[in-house]
């Protein structure tokens, strides 16, 4: 949580940090910034004090919904700078950054940069920097950083509005349900709509974005509703083409987000029209089997590399072959057990099993639990995927009260 | 434009290039595969030599339809690198990242790396790269970059998606005005909604919404609908609560993109419903007059930064101050003339007239022209935006077609 940015700062051993770029599609510089709209924004924050807001003059009034401080970016005058180098913008920004930080009492010590930027552009800058202020220690984390660690607690006001969005994805699922059971069944198992043309996997990707839409909901990522074979891909979003029939397995796995950028939810059920063939009913139950076993294992302060292991054994069990058998399997159960759900869609924790992955489950943690089964050459795959949050005190909330019923009676 | 990465390359002797990351924000990547959704991946590119894609195995058909060479990531064995390394991530993903490289033939010489990435785990991880493979030189380029310099020019098939994009935003202004103008105006100069309450700026932006979901358009920066003295702040997005009001200045700003991701088109109208008062249609003149101007001088071959200078003496002419005179100005003409458009809303070229911005107009630009005029402590704005585009034979065609019209007539 944001509360723990100064304790998780000491123990990294950063005096101070910095958080540069847009708010858009930059989650470090929204969360900075509390969700202000800002096109371009700098935040300096040293330990043990708040941050400041470094805004440009047309955002001023966009930059103070933060509720930081702000400092217009004029004052810093990059113009001047930029005249003073020659024109030479790399080292007019490295100047730039270096005014910003001195103003903010920051001469030296251990500070970290976060934000998204062009890979090439950030390596070269901050080099740059570097040369400018030698008592500068640049400090770049790899793999999970401090503010991504901050973010994986959530507070309660975090919560309440990824269990909002979760509310309006449940509406979305169960609208994309109706939908189906809205169309007619032909005699050869496929569904039609009014004018008798064939129901087509297109038609209801519209519907679900209408209903997206419908729910304040953007969509940045897509969604998945995908069929028989396709649903045996676990990326594969689903053949436009392809007509819906009964009896197949259908794997649908929403991921929006509050529109206009904040926070994202993530579920997935599996569905069969009218009937379920065995093989598929199957999957279902071994999936169901496998997530209840992990829900059941679930406990804060326990090793988050723990999860994906019994996910595998409880699948091996059932005769399923696994990624931890084969990391380049492409059949059974291929893919990680969960991530966890904030300002990103993938963010911490991870349930990875590398060895590198040494953290617990702590109280505040949302995340997703999403066993899944894929055969393709079979044409069936299933996934269920429920995002869940472990309260202050340690209990489970399953923040996705929707049923996992494998058959959509049809008409 | 794509074909001419080569020649990029050369001119900025490069001999391979490196792009990592997701395809979704990130346009680097989403333009090198050409759009196919992969939530991770890595591109390598020799010079004269197409680029191979490194997927992950769930993404494999996904990674097709890039049309580019697939290589499935399980190759260079990541899981196994980490062992090596024992569980040190940033020595295993060096170790990684230069599997892949040698793996195309690239030992050494001179690389570009691209792609958003956290700014600080880039830094690390680059630096790292660069101890282990010591005949690599790593090229970090600051400002525009080779895929920003190659996007900033479009191909026919790009124009005509950022055409298209463009007509459904007009539909969505046009829907908009539609919307205003079916409201009744109450004694007061107010508009009120069927049920008698006073229609709000935010009933605005619902309208909006949904008429961008209609269009099949998605809005990841959010528009701006602002009236009058809001009108009068640039990035000021309007205020919730505030009613319509008749001779009010309403500046109406969209900039959405293709659902699912890709392209973006930029527009900007100003209003005034049922009239307009003397000193708001004197800047919707000034404004209207810069433009014009702007237009009759675009051509290619002029430099980039000519175009603001003559926006600038274009509003002193008519009495206003700009930020040529007080680049610290809240008030006249207080921003840039314009921007490139494409994968991002704001890319190359750039109009700055900062003396790094050596470029001169080139065909297949397309980029937006948006003068304008604020006056926040008079309780007015003004602002006229076209997204245009200069073909390869030099012509210059407005890609918006719609009318500059102050006035909206009500009932």
């Amino acid at each position: 949580m944001k509360r723990d940015l100064d304790r998780l700062m000491q123990q990294r051993t950063l005096d101070a940090i910095m958080v540069n770029g847009s708010s858009y599609g930059n989650p470090a510089l929204y969360y900075m910034v509390n969700g202000a709209k800002l096109g371009r924004a700098h935040i300096i924050k040293r330990r043990n004090a708040p941050p400041v807001v470094i805004a440009y003059p047309m955002e001023r009034e966009e930059a103070l919904v933060s509720g930081l401080t702000v400092i217009l970016s004029t004052r810093y005058d990059y113009h001047r700078l930029l005249k003073a180098h020659q024109g030479d913008a790399l080292a007019a920004t490295a100047a730039y950054y270096r005014r910003m930080l001195e103003d903010q009492g920051i001469m030296g010590g251990h500070v970290g940069f976060y934000g998204l930027q062009e890979q090439g552009e950030a390596y070269t800058l901050l080099q740059t920097l570097a040369a400018a202020m030698p008592a500068l220690e640049i400090v770049g984390e790899f793999g999970d950083n401090l503010l991504q660690a901050a973010r994986a607690t959530k507070s309660p006001e975090e919560v309440a509005r990824i269990r909002e969005v979760g509310r309006r994805t449940i509406a979305v699922m169960r609208g994309t349900v109706a939908f189906l059971q809205s169309h007619a069944v032909g005699s050869d198992e496929l569904l039609y709509q009014a004018d008798g043309v064939p129901l087509t996997v297109g038609d209801v990707h519209a519907h679900i974005r209408r209903l997206l839409a419908q729910e304040g909901l953007e969509d940045p990522e897509g969604f998945i509703f995908a069929t028989g074979r396709d649903a045996g891909i676990p990326h594969n979003r689903g053949a436009h083409d392809a007509p819906l029939r009964l009896g197949e397995s259908i794997v649908c796995d929403i991921f929006p987000r509050e529109a206009g950028g904040g926070y994202f939810f993530d579920m997935t059920r599996t569905f069969c029209l009218g009937y379920a063939p065995e093989a598929v009913a199957q999957l279902h139950a071994d999936t169901l089997a496998c997530m209840n076993q992990v829900y059941a294992a679930l406990a804060v302060g326990e090793p988050l590399r723990r999860y994906q292991p019994l996910a595998c054994a409880s699948f091996r069990e059932r005769g399923h072959l696994t990624i931890a058998d084969n990391p380049a399997a492409l059949s059974g159960y291929v893919h990680g057990l969960g991530h966890g759900v904030g300002l990103d869609v993938h963010e911490s924790p991870s349930f990875s099993d590398a060895p590198d992955n040494i953290g617990n489950l702590e109280p505040g943690h949302v995340f997703t639990v999403e066993p899944g089964l894929y055969y393709p050459e079979r044409g069936m795959g299933c996934r269920l995927e429920d995002t869940v949050w472990l309260d202050e005190a340690g209990q489970l909330h399953n923040l996705t009260p929707y049923p996992y019923d494998l058959i959509i009676p049809m008409r």
